[in-house]
């Protein structure tokens, strides 16, 4: 790989997993770093659908069935062995990316919300069929088995001329997303902001579920309105596009990942808990900022290089040190 | 009956149906009024539960299984089967009563919304066991196979002394019920708004729909913000506790109902639809006002009561009126 | 039909029934009472099952696919559209018949009772393949649609040479039930009792459920142990094949049948109740009697003929007329 | 650890086990012995849930959620994820654990048997809510991924106020257990004894059922009525709180332990076989025992203490030795 | 209607129907004839969707999400509620039309046959949105609880700009239907030619089929191709649009009917019999036909205009009479 | 295991696998050769079941139930945890052996082929109960684990004397497949092959699925007749019985096998390509072959021996190589 820079594949940076992709369960969470698009390489990855979270940049998709341009603030999915190159056709590129070993993410069902209301079928987009008449040596990189295998083809695979079906990539703009939540009281849970799930066996345990926190108003009276005090069943990634986080007052950029494990008892920073339990609660618009969080139902496994980067903050629990006792005497 | 006034039983009046009693199917819509309770004189539906919507006055549940103290703002349920007097606490009665012939109430799947939103189980209240030690004669009506059947003990049929189980009568009050809606934009379905389910063999298709309209804020950007115009597989019967609904500018009372009939096409009144066209989108608590709908699968069919009674909207219609054409040329 | 005495179809007498024929639903209950062999006569019943339990003397079922020799304390059920001839072998013969609207009846899903309890497969018996090569004139009658229907054929109908596959008549032994119940004290359900289900949409919930009280053990500790006291759900057809049922002191004969409706409040009668009050509770073999239920979840309504017939118990219920108050003070 | 004598956590024994920590499926089945309560620490296990079966001396199980007091003939569940420390109010204590990483446990599906035989719901009790104020040093020992973690805290973290939700630590006494079996004749599959089941994705294929042999009548007609011989799909781990096994003349103690995997021949010793073969069948009332079983569907692996534990009986299959040859000769 | 001629609402003749229009099961089987277009007049159906099998000419449905050309050999389904107008583009018109009142017609679940056989969503084509900008009176009827009721209208309802959603219109080609059958021997249930499926809610019995009889190859070797010999638990309701049916050698016309009702036997006339049992096997092309059937799985009721029709054949069944003994002795 | 030659445990060899044996998923594919009987040496299973699917020789599967005996065009299999013996009575013996840990394998559920169509029951036959009455020292093998163990007995484990139930071993003769295929146009998934099927959690994705391509008629019109190009979610393990398969013009024989994995894109070798796009469609006969594939939804490993083995054909992609480029510019 001569070429200055990193290519998509090059910058690839595995950060935690769950599950089992021989038997096809569970996820990985990667972060992607690219400052040259894919040339004369392409990737396939035959162990699960790949969810790209542009942070920076926007990435070209260049798949089998044509090509998709995604923006951060959208997100795209390649289904699992549909092959694709990378293209950066406005500069360097970072990002999230799930790559789900599980059921194909899909849409929630919605239950009493109904028909209107989260993410819409109709906002998801295919790409127009395109295909490439290239003849000379490229590069196919397959993951397969969780290992990485290289072949020298002497033409695009991108040779696809038409297609039908539904077994496609897709992208979706967050800014569609119409967002649910209390127009009354208290807080609900996260999962109504779940934009795509992938379901396990079991009804209401996801195998993994891709939520956001978009901009969005805040009208709850007699509420504690930031994320309260828990213990999760789910295993919670979180990760931000831009902006700040509602349940962190400080310390949590953009680019930057949290991993609150299953049972793990998190919640809001001191600080957060502070000016939350003293404002006023007239309706209040959160602007300007995305964050989401890619749940699963099993504990993520950190990877080594996650567990020992230089950059991981040693002191994350720092933050609800100057939480208080409350207890109060009965009078 | 040659007592003055008229009790629980004596003041009921059918309005509409579906469904079929002997196969237990449908609902029955009554309205109830009472300026008397039921003394010496108990009641017993055999061929469904009955969801009490008090609209005036508050109603005294004595059941077998103990007493159940119901006001305007709460609603209540007596399953099939068991027995009861309606006694009046604090004067004259007036409500709304929904016979469900199909499955039991139940809550709905809430899906995304999670275990925090809609109406809890915590709030949803059974009585206390309590006894009557009553020995003289006394009338037992029992509703069976649609036709009413008289009885005469010697003794009060509420002689349960004690009890458990899960087949109860139990009170909810709405205002416990955590609104969810839009904190974006759009205008999602009512179906958000359900307290309870009688479900039918099909998901996400009810034998009957208990929903609300109560006190929440308003705070869609970009938006229509009234119920749309729109055909709904669904029949709504719909009523009104207190205030004003906000999809009729005039014309609909506390007491009064609605019937639009499955496939049937209806929307907000002109002005209001005048109104919400050029309203300012500013966040709006709507408040002061409990309006429901009783929804049903099939179409129901008003009783020839209803259909000639004196006091029927003969022109309810005309509220459409004036709305006028909204074509507009290309340039 | 101006041979002497009367055959199966000429003796059919209508009980009761439920449901609807036209969309197959619900059950009807027949009692049948013949002392002539169908001879050049076919029966075919295309609206259900038939499941029939003989009282008195043996029933040969001469059926398409073979024949079945069925004598009191075995069932046999013929399924829907399969041309059968009644002969007697052995003189008159009288029974209960239940014809099935709805789903066939098969075997309860046994849960915990596993795979050794209750009826077993290998106890249900269907006939060898035999035929008639008869070239004459027969009728043959069809009930279809509610009503009975003649055709006249110049050969018999049973012409079917040879079979495979599971749509067939079958006859069971009621000896070979295993009767499970309670080993340690109170009284289960008689849902425990179960040999046959036509189950409903419902889990938990039959068109029909065919359920015997055959010879068994009652060991029952602190234990009342005569079916206690309630209303059910299920509407209860109650029949005796032979000896005595336990719940009724007297008055119930073999050939008797009663019907306690969905809802209707039933149990011992009062010289049962007081003696089942009184009992040392040893270990008591209940022997020498088979009662039975037809159990319908919906109200069955009892046919004309059965409401007026002379010999129908006008004070059924007076066997509970002695029973007295239990109310004592507390001290 | 410095204090004389074990707690909990010291005197845990990990004997066997199956399925996923990871991936949450299947169990691990432990053996505790105490004879100190925990004070300062605190046990939290985020892999599953904890089945206490107390064989010797009465346990205080301190939680989040309240306190439960647990003695032998009793079981207690805390779920995965809450706090908790087991205290010795009355001395030593010795038991049975059951460490479930599937679906919690719930009560089976009874199918005929209906409402009123196994373990019912009203007899599972949940603590009152209660909690420690206590402002010292602790520690807090969480499993977590098949390891022991532990944390120091300044708190106690018993110090939740107040609770509602069903996701709570319970107990049950197995004298409530109303026992059902064969009172006509035959032995059913010991199925029909479980109390508690974990259930997998596959109906009738339990990750982990809790099933009890109690005191009970025995009244099995023309019946073998020790278990059969037999192969299971499930494993069995049986242990014995207090009496005699009816399938083990002798040989098996209270606090003792036995493991038939997956497939593995086995059935009562050939004394047993002997006694049984050769009774005469009057009822006959087990009393005084208590014995119990962990089936698993899928094969246990013991560990490698528990197959190296010099107090292992290596000669185990002696019991079946002296079972002599039954072929007998055609006449 | 003073106009010379019939419109599609005028020519409608109604043959047979099942279930319950109110409660929505069944379906009713109609003819239509017109020789003009409707103008100044839409229909809407409340009751069930409308599936038309054009017979003879174009149709023209001018629906309220754009307009769809539906020509012999072509089916098409307007919903239930979407108003519309029949025109007549090239004269004169006549079909079947089978009014499903159960759940829409969808696809079948196609098992063992995957994702390339029988009829394929991509082939199934929806209408362009399109509007009529129309300032005048018209008349909407509306069939309602089986019931045509009339409305005045000042304006076309067909007034929709555009649309989204899957609730629309439809048309299909059956030249696209991708005939399956045996390859080797033996004769498939004709389930396997099913186009749509109006499920209920027991797997594998149809509210309604759809089923039809194109173009194929016959190859089954050792084998009786025509229809065989049976009873059906369906009723089938057979239609021709042109060509010959291969079970009837003679007399059954394009525009013609036959109803075989649930549990009626019936197969080939004598002369198809004859002629199938002497051919010789080699491969076979049917061409030119196209047969269909509704099935449903409930006895279809006639109406009176149909039975007492004199265009009614009354000797039907004289196709079987001279089918001859089949019985040879044994050697 | 001094004897001469090897019997069936002796020539055991591993191919691939895929899944858990001690969780029960996936499958192992073995290949088998003997030229010896099992002579007091017996094997059971306790991992799974076994599909024997002869190439070379009969077998006779002397099992605890039973014999079968089983040639090459049949297919037998033996359940998880049944002894038995392999014996040779007509010498040497090859073939292929599918050990599926996972569900038990049964018919796929036909969908709309209905109930005369692919394989059907009655043509599966189970053996009648036989028993060795033998007093001498045995081996009995066991699979456990994934290990294999030795047991010495003294006497025959083959020692049942009559059983009744449906857990028993089976054969099936290929020959009774009824193929269905297209009579049309087009070339359906070769699911349609399906004989038994190991379902998954997952409907539509086998654990396991054995598939055949038996003699057939190819009829399709205007249609690419071989297996198309594809990639396949399903890892697909071909073999050959005997003839020649229809996508390999050559170097496919008898006793070989084939693996392409999930993801792995395949299709006809560059002469069937060629030879089949020129070919003239008539009806045409393929005969005198029997290919199968066991199909799994999870990657399949191949063993360290497979993948070293010299008689691996390392060339096997050679047979695409010819394959020629096929854009043509749009005029």
């Amino acid at each position: 790989m001569p070429a200055a820079g990193a290519d998509f594949i090059d910058g690839l940076y595995t950060v935690a997993g769950n599950g089992d992709i021989r038997t096809r369960s569970g996820i990985a969470v990667h972060m992607y770093a690219a400052n040259r698009s894919m040339t004369d390489r392409y990737f396939v990855d035959a162990d699960g659908e790949l969810l790209f979270v542009p942070e920076q940049g926007t990435i070209g998709l260049r798949t089998e069935l044509g090509p998709l341009t995604v923006a951060p603030g959208e997100v795209a999915v390649v289904p699992r062995g549909i092959r694709f190159a990378v293209e950066l056709p406005s500069g360097p590129v970072r990002g999230y990316l799930c790559e789900n070993f599980g059921a194909a993410f899909t849409l929630p069902e919605r239950g009493p919300i109904g028909a209107n209301g989260l993410a819409n079928e109709r906002d998801f987009l295919a790409p127009a069929a395109a295909f490439q008449d290239r003849q000379r040596g490229v590069q196919v990189v397959q993951k397969f088995g969780g290992n990485l295998w290289a072949a020298d083809y002497d033409h695009s695979p991108l040779d696809v001329v038409g297609w039908h079906g539904n077994y496609v990539p897709y992208k979706y703009d967050t800014a569609n997303f119409m967002v649910i939540g209390t127009i009354s009281f208290d807080h609900p849970d996260p999962s109504i902001f779940t934009v795509l799930t992938s379901p396990s066996e079991l009804p209401g345990l996801a195998n993994a579920d891709f939520v956001i926190f978009p901009p969005r108003w805040l009208v709850g009276e007699d509420t504690f309105r930031p994320p309260w005090y828990h213990r999760n069943i789910m295993s919670e990634f979180m990760g931000l596009v831009h902006g700040v986080y509602d349940a962190k007052a400080e310390g949590f950029l953009p680019g930057g990942a949290s991993l609150h494990n299953t049972f793990t008892s998190h919640g809001p920073d001191a600080e957060t808990f502070a000016r939350a339990s003293a404002a006023e609660l007239a309706p209040q618009k959160v602007d300007g900022t995305l964050a989401f969080m890619f749940e699963s139902r099993w504990m993520m496994i950190p990877t080594r290089q996650a567990m020992q980067a230089p950059h991981r903050q040693d002191d994350y629990d720092a933050i609800w040190k100057t939480l208080t006792r409350s207890f109060r005497a009965l009078a």
